[in-house]
C-alpha cells in the first residue's frame, strides 16, 4: 500500500484543470482528458499535432483486431487473442501560418490552460502561440462527444491573432494512419473516401476481423479557400482563413462515426447504405445543437448521480471525475458494448472486459442507469454461444465465460487464468441476481437470465468434482479472485459462488414452476433439461464444500491455505513491487500472501449472509496478508472496514480511491484510466461510508462519516425515483426526490422515505 | 497400458532384420537403424537418395542452435530455447546409370534386405535395382560409426551388374543442405570447403551459437574419372566406374567429423588447425582398419554387458538392441556430451537431456562403463555455473539444475515444468551418491560431487519454506515426477529427495571433516560456507515434512492428494489417449490420476529404506491410479512388482520394455528412439527379475525367473571385475569372471563369489 500521490492537476469541485503544460505529464494528461460515450473514446491528445511523447488513441467499442498466439498444442489454451484497435483520428488538425506549424513540443507558447468540465462534458484548451517572428496567435480548442447520439462529436477551434493580421492555413481531416502501439503497426484497410463542399468521409476495414468503421465530418466556418487533399489512409481539407488582429476566427466541425462490428444487424451493403445516409444528413446537425444536447444530458445525469463532499475538495473533484468516467464509459448506448478495464482510454488490457464488470461496475448502473445495467448483462446473453464453445474447449458442459474478452471469446493467453478462473461465470449469475433483486424484473430474468443461469449451472456441475470419499463437491485446480494462489482446490470463493449460482438457478426455476407451469415445461424442453439434471444441481449445491473453521469462524481461502508458509508482507522491500516484475514467477505462488480480496470479496458480494463476527474475524485474518497489488483491492477493504467500524483504517484504504488516476498513484495512468477501480471508488462511498447494502430483500444503509469530512451526499436511482442520502456530522437525511414511498432499512430499522427529508441520528460508533 | 505391438522386423538373437522394404515403415526404420557413438548419430536413411517419406538426420552431441521464445515478461521464465541441430549428411550418394538414378521410391527393385548386426555394429543393406530397360544392378551398402575413435565412420558400396557391363556414375559427398525439420529451415553457414584427390572437406558454423562442424572424407576405390563439384552447402565428387557383368565394384569411404562446441578447449584458430591436421592424416586410416577396431570394441563390450535369455527370442533380440543403443548413445567419448531423450536418433525432445539421465541411465553405466558414468556426472559439474544462474533467476541460492538441457541452460519453455520440478537437482545428488556408493571414489566425490552437493543444498534450503506454524519444512508450488499433479505442496518425492540430498551433503562434509580436517576447512572457506549454513541444512533435513499415513503405511503423494476426486482410469476411453492431446489441458490436473511413478519412484531409488510392507501398500495404492503415459513408468512398476512377488503383473509391465521401439508400441518411433526407456528395460531385467539392489552398502540380488523363460543371464562390471549372474528354473549362479572375491547378498544372505560358479536355489516364491 505504499502508494504516493503525484499531484499535478489543480483542485476544483467540477473541473479537472491543467495550468501550464508540463511535457512530462503529456501522456498522463492524454488519459485524464479522455472523452468517451461508450461508442467511441478519444484520448486527450493535442489534435493540432505534437511531436513529443504522445499516444494518439481513438477506440470504438466492439471494434477489435485479432492476433495469433503460438499454438501450445494443448486443448483449451487459446491460439488467438483479440484487442481493441486504435482507429481513426477524427480530430486531426494542422495549423500553419506562413509556413510555420504549431507544435507544443517545438513552438514557443504561453498561457497554456486546459480544463475538463465534468458538469458539461466539454474539454477546453487554450494557449498563445508565439511565432518565430514574435507574432502571437491565441488558440482555443473545444471538443466533446455527444452523449445523446453516440455517433456524433464536435470540435471547435478559435484563432485570434493578438498582434497581427494575416492568413492562416488549417488542414483538418480524418486520419486512419495511426498505428496500434502495442502491435506496432497500422491495422486498417481503407475501402472508400469521399469529400464535398466542407465535408469529408473515409471508411476502412479491419485487417482480419471483418469489421468496418466509417468516419465523416462537416466543417462550420468561412474559409477563404478550401482544397481537398487525399493522402494515404487520410482525407483532408486545407482551409485558408484571413485573420484579423484581435478578432476571433472560428472553425467548428461536426463528426459522425459509424461502426459495423459483430453485433451489427445487417451486412456490408446495409452498412454502406447507412454510411451514405449519414453523409447526406450530416448537414442537418450543428455544432451548437449537439453540444447543447450533450450538456443537457450531463445536467440531467448529475441530478441523479452526483456525490457532494463537504470540506474535502480533492475527494470531491476525485469522485465527480469517477462518476463522469462511469457515465462516459457506459450508458447503454449500443448493444454488445463492453466496459474495458481501461474503458476506451488506452490500449492496455486490450480493451478486454473482465469479471470486474458484474462485480464492480454493475452496481453503479443498477443504481443510476437501469438500461445500461441491462445492456451489460445482455452482452453476456449475446455471447452465451461463445461461452458454450469455451466450455466445450475446456471439456465442460454448459457455458464458461471468458476471463477477458471483447467479442465473447476468451482473449487471455495465460491458460492459468483463462482455464482456472471460474469467477467470470459466477459473476454473471451474481449480476443477474443483483439486477433482479433491485428491479424485480421477472421478464428479464426469464428471457435473458435463466438461459444463462442454466448453462453456467451446467458448467459448474461438470467442472467440479466429488472428493475422494464422495462426501463433498468442490472445484479442483482453480484460481480464485486472489491471483496469488494459482492452482488450488476448493477455493472458498469459487465454491461459495458456485453454490450460490446453483441455488439461484434452482430458485428461479422453482418460481417459474410455481407461477407459470406451462412456460416452465416449455423452458425445460427447449433447453433440454431433465428433472435428473435439476436434481443433480440441488445435490451438488447442498454438498458443496465450504472450507470453514467453526472455532474462529474463519473461512479458509482454499483447502490447505492455513498451512502455507507465512510471509511478513511488511518486510518485502518496496523496490520488489510490483512483484510480478521483480519476483521469480513461481515464487509469488508459494506462501500465504494474497494479492487482492478473495474470502473478503465473497463477504462483500453477499454481505448479508455473514455475521458481523464472521466479517470481523475474516477481515482481521486476511487483511494483514493482502498486498493490494490489484487497484480494486483497497476499496473492498475500506467498505468492510467501515462495517467493522474501523473508521481510520477504512479512510486509509479509501484515501486514493477517488484520485487513483488523477494523482497517478500506480504511475501507469499514461496507459489509460483504471475504469473498474473508478467504479470501486463509487462503491467505496456509497457502500462504504454510506453503508448501503443491496444484497438482501430490502435496501439498507448504515451511514457513517469520515472524520475529515463535514458532510456528504449521494443520489441513487431506486424504484423509478431518486433517493438522496445526505450525511453530516450528526445526522443522515433521506429523501425521495419524486416523492415515491420507499421502504429501506437504516441501521437495521425500517424507515419509510417520501419527498420529505427523514432524519436519522448517526450513532457515535458510526462517526469516523 | 493399452499398448499393442506393431511387428515388422524379423526375430533374431543378434540382428535386427528388415526383409522386403515397406515404405510405410521408412521413418520407423530410419530410427531403428540409427547408428551412433555418443559423438555423432546418424539415422538409418537411404544414403543413395529417396524421394519417399524420410528424415535425413545427422546429429552431433553438444552442437545446438537456439531460438527465441516470445518473452513472458515474468522472471524465471526462459526466453530462449536450445535444440540439437540437424547437421551434415556425410553418407551422401547418388547412383546413376545412363542418366537413370536409383531411388527406392520410384525405381523397381527386388531382394531388399537390411540388417543391423548388434554384435559388430555393422549396418548392411542390399537390393537388386532393376533399371527401366531391364538391366539389373546388385547394390550392397555397409556403414558404421567407429566406437574406438568417435570422430571416424565408414561407408562401403558394392555394385554388381547382374546382366550387363557398362558405366556407372556415383556422386558422393558431404551435404550441409539438410533442413532442421522442426524449425523448417537449414541452420548452417558454410565457412570453408576443400577437395583434393579422392578427398573432400567442408566446414560450417551454426547461425547463432558460435559452434562449428568439420566433415571430411576419403574415398577408397578405383574410379575411371573423378570430378569435383561444388554446390551450395555441399561438396561432391563425381566418380565414374566401369562395371563388369557379375563382378563387384567397390567404393569405400572413411569419414572424419570434428566439432567445436561449448566444451571445446581452444578458439576458432585452434579448431581450424585441428581440422587441417585431420585433413592431412585422413589417408592414414583405411576402411577395414577402423571397421576392425569397431567390431573389436563391440566384441569386448558384449563380454561385459550381454544379457542372454533362454527361450524368448523376441525379448532376447529386444534387450540386446537396448544394450546396443545404450553403448551407442553414451560411452564417455567426449567431455560435455549428454544423453538426449532420443539419443542422437531424431529431433524430438530437441536433443535435451532430462533427469532420467541420473535416475534411469546412470545405473547402466555404473555397472558397465565407469568412465562413462563419471562423464555423465561431470556434465553436471561442467554446467554447475549455468545451474547457479538458473537458481538466481528463480530467486534461489545455490544451483537449480534444468529440467531439460543441452548446454546446461534451461530449455523447457513450459514454466510449470521448468520452475516447479526440483527432481533434476536432487537426481544429480542421487547420481553422485549412487556412483560413490558403488565405486567408493572419494576423490571424485570431493572434487566433483561436493561442490555440486553444496550448491544443490543451498537451493533446497532457499526454495523450500516452513509451514505456517513453523513445525515442518517443505516444498510449496512444485511438480513431482508425476507430471499430472502440477503445482502442489509437499510432494512426497520432492521432500524425501530433498531430505536425502541435504543429509548426504552433510554426511560427505562430516566425513571430510573427520578424515581431512584441513581440506575440510579449506573447502568451507573456498565455497563461502559458514557453520550456521550447515546447521540450517541439518535442521531442515530433520524437520522435512514427509506426508505419510502410519495406519496404512502409505505415503501421500502430496499434501491433499488423498482427498482428490477419484477417477476410474479403466473407464477412460482408449481414444482419449494420449490425454495431453485429447483432454483440456487443465482437466488432466484435477483428480488423483497419475501419469508415472512418484511415491513409487522414490521407493525404487532408495528401495532399501522402505519395508516390504511399505512397498506393497504403496504399490497397491498407487499402481491402480497410474496410466503409464510415460514410457518409463511400466519398468518401474515391473521392478517393484517382482519385489512383491507379483510375478505375472511384473511380466505384464515388462512385456513391451525391451521392444518398445522395435515394435513401435507408442507409434512414434519414427521420431527417434526412446533412449531412457531403453535404459529402463535394462533395469527391468537386472533390478527386476535379477532383483539387484545397489542402494545399500552391499550389492544384493533376489533372482526370480519369469514363467515364460527357460533361463537368463546378465553381466555387470563390479569392483574391477565382471560378475556374471545366470538364472534357470531352479537355481541362480554367480561367478566373478576374473576371479575377484566379491561379497554380495543373495536373498539377504552374504555370499562370497569367486571365479567358480556359486549356486543358489531359487525359492518357490521367486519363480514366476
Amino acid at each position: 500500500m505504499a502508494k504516493i500521490a503525484d499531484k499535478y492537476y489543480i483542485s476544483d469541485p467540477w473541473n479537472i484543470i491543467e495550468q501550464d503544460f508540463n511535457p512530462e505529464y503529456s501522456q498522463v494528461s492524454e488519459s485524464i482528458f479522455s472523452l468517451g460515450n461508450e461508442f467511441m473514446g478519444v484520448r486527450g491528445y493535442f489534435e493540432e499535432g505534437y511531436t513529443g511523447k504522445s499516444l494518439i488513441g481513438n477506440y470504438f467499442n466492439g471494434i477489435y483486431e485479432a492476433s495469433p498466439i503460438p499454438p501450445s498444442g494443448y486443448k483449451g489454451i487459446i491460439d488467438k487473442t483479440e484487442f481493441i484497435v486504435n482507429a481513426v483520428d477524427w480530430l486531426y488538425l494542422r495549423i500553419e501560418v506562413d509556413g510555420e506549424c504549431v507544435d507544443l513540443n517545438q513552438s514557443h507558447f504561453k498561457d497554456f490552460y486546459r480544463s475538463l468540465n465534468l458538469q458539461t462534458g466539454m474539454l477546453n484548451r487554450s494557449y498563445t502561440w508565439i511565432l518565430k517572428d514574435g507574432r502571437e496567435l491565441r488558440l482555443e480548442f473545444e471538443r466533446f462527444v455527444s452523449m445523446k447520439n453516440a455517433h456524433m462529436a464536435g470540435q471547435k477551434i478559435s484563432m485570434t491573432p493578438l498582434n497581427f493580421s494575416g492568413e492562416i492555413m488549417v488542414t483538418a481531416g480524418l486520419d486512419f494512419t495511426q498505428i496500434h502501439h502495442m502491435v506496432g503497426k497500422n491495422l486498417w484497410n481503407i475501402t472508400r473516401t469521399n469529400d464535398g463542399d466542407r465535408w469529408l468521409s473515409i471508411q476502412a476495414d479491419t485487417l482480419t476481423t471483418n469489421q468496418s468503421l466509417y468516419s465523416s465530418c462537416y466543417f462550420e466556418g468561412n474559409p477563404e479557400k478550401e482544397v481537398g487533399i487525399l493522402e494515404e489512409k487520410k482525407v483532408l481539407k486545407q482551409l485558408t482563413f484571413k485573420l484579423e488582429e484581435q478578432k476571433a476566427t472560428i472553425l467548428k466541425r461536426v463528426v459522425c462515426n459509424l461502426s459495423k462490428n459483430d453485433n451489427y444487424e445487417g451486412d456490408s451493403d446495409t452498412f454502406n447504405v447507412q454510411c451514405m445516409e449519414a453523409e447526406r444528413s450530416l448537414f442537418q446537425y450543428t455544432y451548437e445543437q449537439i453540444k447543447e444536447e450533450t450538456t443537457a444530458w450531463w445536467e440531467e445525469s448529475w441530478k441523479g448521480s452526483d456525490i457532494a463532499i463537504d470540506g474535502d475538495e480533492l475527494n470531491q473533484q476525485g469522485i465527480r471525475y469517477c462518476i463522469f468516467q462511469m457515465h462516459q464509459t457506459y450508458h447503454g448506448a449500443q448493444k454488445g458494448s463492453v466496459i474495458g478495464a481501461k474503458g476506451l482510454t488506452g490500449e492496455a488490457y486490450s480493451g478486454n472486459t473482465f469479471w470486474d464488470t458484474e462485480t464492480y461496475c454493475l452496481p453503479f448502473y443498477i443504481f443510476h442507469n437501469l438500461e445500461a445495467a441491462k445492456q451489460l448483462l445482455q452482452f453476456r446473453y449475446l455471447t452465451l454461444h461463445e461461452a458454450k464453445l469455451r466450455a466445450k474447449a475446456l471439456d465442460c458442459k454448459g457455458a464458461f465465460y471468458p476471463i477477458a474478452t471483447i467479442s465473447g471469446r476468451e482473449c487471455c493467453s495465460l491458460w492459468q487464468h483463462a482455464s482456472l478462473q471460474l469467477q467470470a461465470s459466477t459473476a454473471v449469475a451474481y449480476g443477474i441476481w443483483h439486477y433482479a433483486m433491485i428491479t424485480k424484473d421477472d421478464d428479464f430474468v426469464l428471457e435473458t437470465g435463466l438461459p444463462i443461469l442454466i448453462e453456467v449451472s451446467r458448467m459448474l456441475a461438470t467442472r467440479g468434482d466429488w472428493s475422494e470419499d464422495q462426501s463433498s463437491f468442490g472445484y479442483y485446480g482453480v484460481m480464485g479472485p486472489d491471483e496469488f494462489q494459482m492452482m488450488v482446490n476448493n477455493n472458498c470463493y469459487t465454491n461459495y459462488m458456485g453454490k450460490f449460482t446453483l441455488e439461484y438457478t434452482l430458485d428461479v426455476l422453482d418460481k417459474l414452476k410455481q407461477k407459470k407451469k406451462t412456460a416452465y415445461q416449455e423452458f425445460l424442453k427447449s433447453h433440454d433439461i431433465e428433472d435428473e439434471e435439476i436434481q443433480k444441481w440441488s445435490i451438488i449445491a447442498k454438498e458443496m464444500f465450504i472450507p470453514y473453521k467453526e472455532e474462529n469462524k474463519i473461512f479458509e481461502q482454499h483447502e490447505g491455505y492455513f498451512k502455507l508458509p507465512n510471509i511478513d508482507i511488511d518486510k518485502i522491500p518496496v523496490e520488489d513491487f510490483p512483484l510480478y516484475h521483480h519476483w521469480s514467477y513461481d515464487r509469488i505462488y508459494r506462501n500465504n500472501m494474497i494479492k487482492q480480496p478473495d474470502v473478503l470479496m465473497m463477504m462483500l458480494l453477499l454481505n448479508s449472509s455473514f455475521t458481523i463476527e464472521q466479517v470481523r474475524n475474516n477481515y482481521e485474518y486476511y487483511e494483514p496478508r493482502c498486498i493490494h497489488e490489484s487497484s480494486l483491492s483497497p476499496s473492498v477493504h475500506s467498505i468492510l472496514a467501515v462495517q467493522l467500524k474501523k473508521h481510520e483504517e477504512a479512510y486509509k484504504f479509501f484515501e486514493f480511491a477517488t484520485r487513483m488516476d488523477l494523482d497517478n498513484y500506480n504511475r501507469n495512468t499514461c496507459e489509460g484510466l483504471h475504469i473498474t477501480s473508478i467504479a470501486a471508488a463509487w462503491m467505496n462511498i456509497v457502500y462504504g461510508f454510506g453503508g448501503m447494502r443491496s444484497d438482501c430483500d430490502q435496501l439498507s444503509f448504515s451511514p457513517s462519516i469520515p472524520k475529515k469530512w463535514g458532510g456528504y451526499s449521494f443520489r441513487i436511482h431506486y424504484q423509478n425515483d431518486i433517493l438522496q442520502v445526505s450525511v453530516d456530522k450528526e445526522k443522515a437525511y433521506f429523501q425521495s426526490m419524486h416523492g415515491t414511498e420507499l421502504n429501506i432499512l437504516v441501521y437495521g430499522q425500517v424507515v419509510v422515505i417520501k419527498d420529505q427529508k427523514i432524519e436519522v441520528e448517526i450513532l457515535q460508533e458510526w462517526r469516523g
